[in-house]
């Protein structure tokens, strides 16, 4: 049986490093404050929101969302986002996704200064990472973040080790294929386009499958020998209703060393690398 | 024995192509200009910066070198890239690398405005890229841009293809990768922690060597079949003093299908990209 890597107890430690170090900084006189801007309500999103406050407030730093109309103008949205970006209380923030059809071309990542990006997609976090940072200047990416956290929570060195990201997207695939790289790893990326899969997965010490397809990676895809790590993103509804992720995770687990669950594993880890990059940002801010 | 990729013909229908484009757009009533700002007389920088002038001049624009003191002060030469940063007669804009010594923090790649910037680094157009752009919106990386437009000349299509590309740095071997996943190949990122690399460039339907390392890969990196295509990204002099690439043209040439030569292959598509990076900065700024 593999080692199930849940991102629990990850959390609960973080949680309590981060409420450490939000503790200083107010005792430095600065109380990291996230403004979480949700457009109309979406109940996915509104959950979402009411989690990253629920977790912010909980490691004791500020967190208010700022609710606004489903038909709100572009010209509001775009002041109000203005407004918080220029305000220097303010220290990360954040659009929740989706936005309405009539905002949807608005690339909100780009809008939200880099130093307050603690969503880590603006153009200059990215390029960051691209030149070859692992976190120290740059705020990462959630998802890719929160991957390299439970890796180095359960021990695993990159160095050296091959590793196929399935998946291209801006979100996962991509930020965390050259954050892999960034720590020595060597990394094949592998897409919809992908001829011979699973010859490539089974020659990978790592499978990170960030495709958005339920239980689409079984144990055809992995060698026999039972010492692959897989990392599964995908966050979907498999026949009956039940949330599952990218592997068929039944399937999968004596066939390899350790998998992360679905739900309890990567999903939950993006949350807490919000709240990592939150204080990132303050200190970032404060030295400045 | 294999096919020799050579640049010239490929340059010289390019050039073709932007003395017409250029014609096109004089008769618009805007002459594409291209300032280059040189720091010191470095040998090779002034050989560089040279061929660019002609290049330019050649497909019928404008090119002037800003020659500036090996000792020039910071804010001398901040001001003098702002002045043409501003400048809206002034439609590509390109620092000459290597600075002397006092000024090598500067990121000058960031410096340019990304309209401007034919070197393809600000990190807005690396974000495009990184997005799936292919060259439609971003201005793209030369080197990287040169490999494609080669590759596409050759009639090689990528997608489905499985790349593996040597060398991670920020000038060739990332940005690359990118772009070569946008047209669909399959890339494997390999640098100097790679364990195994033969077992990978033996797979792979593409090799790309950016090392910098003379004649590094050679046949024993190769697979029997003779199928595969390489390409040779490396400047470098072997040990009579001889230019030479990353690979050892003479070992493989039997070897495989299709080989990119050293010199007269990818190193003269560089300024070949520039100049389409040239015109396309043009034609970004006159929709404005």
């Amino acid at each position: 049986m593999a080692t199930v890597l849940k991102a629990a107890p990850i959390s609960q430690q973080i949680v309590e490093d981060l409420t450490k170090q939000c503790s200083l900084l107010k005792n430095n006189g600065c109380i990291p404050c996230l403004k979480v801007i949700l457009v109309g309500a979406h109940p996915p999103s509104v959950i979402y929101t009411r989690n990253k406050k629920k977790f912010m407030e909980d490691i004791g730093a500020e967190c208010e969302i700022i609710a606004l109309e489903e038909d709100v103008s572009e010209d509001t949205f775009l002041s109000t986002l203005q407004t918080y970006a220029k305000d220097s209380s303010v220290n990360g923030l954040f659009v929740q996704l989706p936005l309405p059809k009539h905002l949807s071309h608005i690339d909100v990542g780009q809008m939200v200064p880099p130093e307050k990006d603690v969503d880590g997609f603006h153009a200059q976090n990215l390029y960051k990472l691209m030149a070859g940072d692992k976190g120290e200047r740059a705020l990462l990416p959630c998802t890719p973040k929160g991957v390299i956290t439970m890796l180095k929570y359960a021990g695993v060195n990159l160095e050296g080790k091959s590793v196929a990201v399935i998946g291209r997207s801006l979100i996962v695939g991509k930020p965390l294929s050259l954050l892999m790289i960034n720590y020595n790893a060597t990394v094949t990326m592998c897409h919809s386009r992908t001829s011979d899969l699973k010859k490539i997965t089974k020659s990978a010490d790592i499978i990170v499958a960030a495709i958005g397809k339920a239980k689409f990676i079984n144990s055809e895809y992995l060698r026999e020998s039972g010492d692959q790590i897989l990392i599964d993103v995908g966050i979907n509804h498999d026949e009956f209703g039940n949330l599952c992720g990218d592997i068929d995770q039944s399937d999968v687990e004596d066939k390899c060393a350790l998998i992360t669950p679905v739900p309890g594993g990567v999903g939950k880890m993006t949350i807490v690398s919000l709240g990592q990059n939150l204080i990132a940002a303050t200190k970032i801010q404060m030295e400045k």
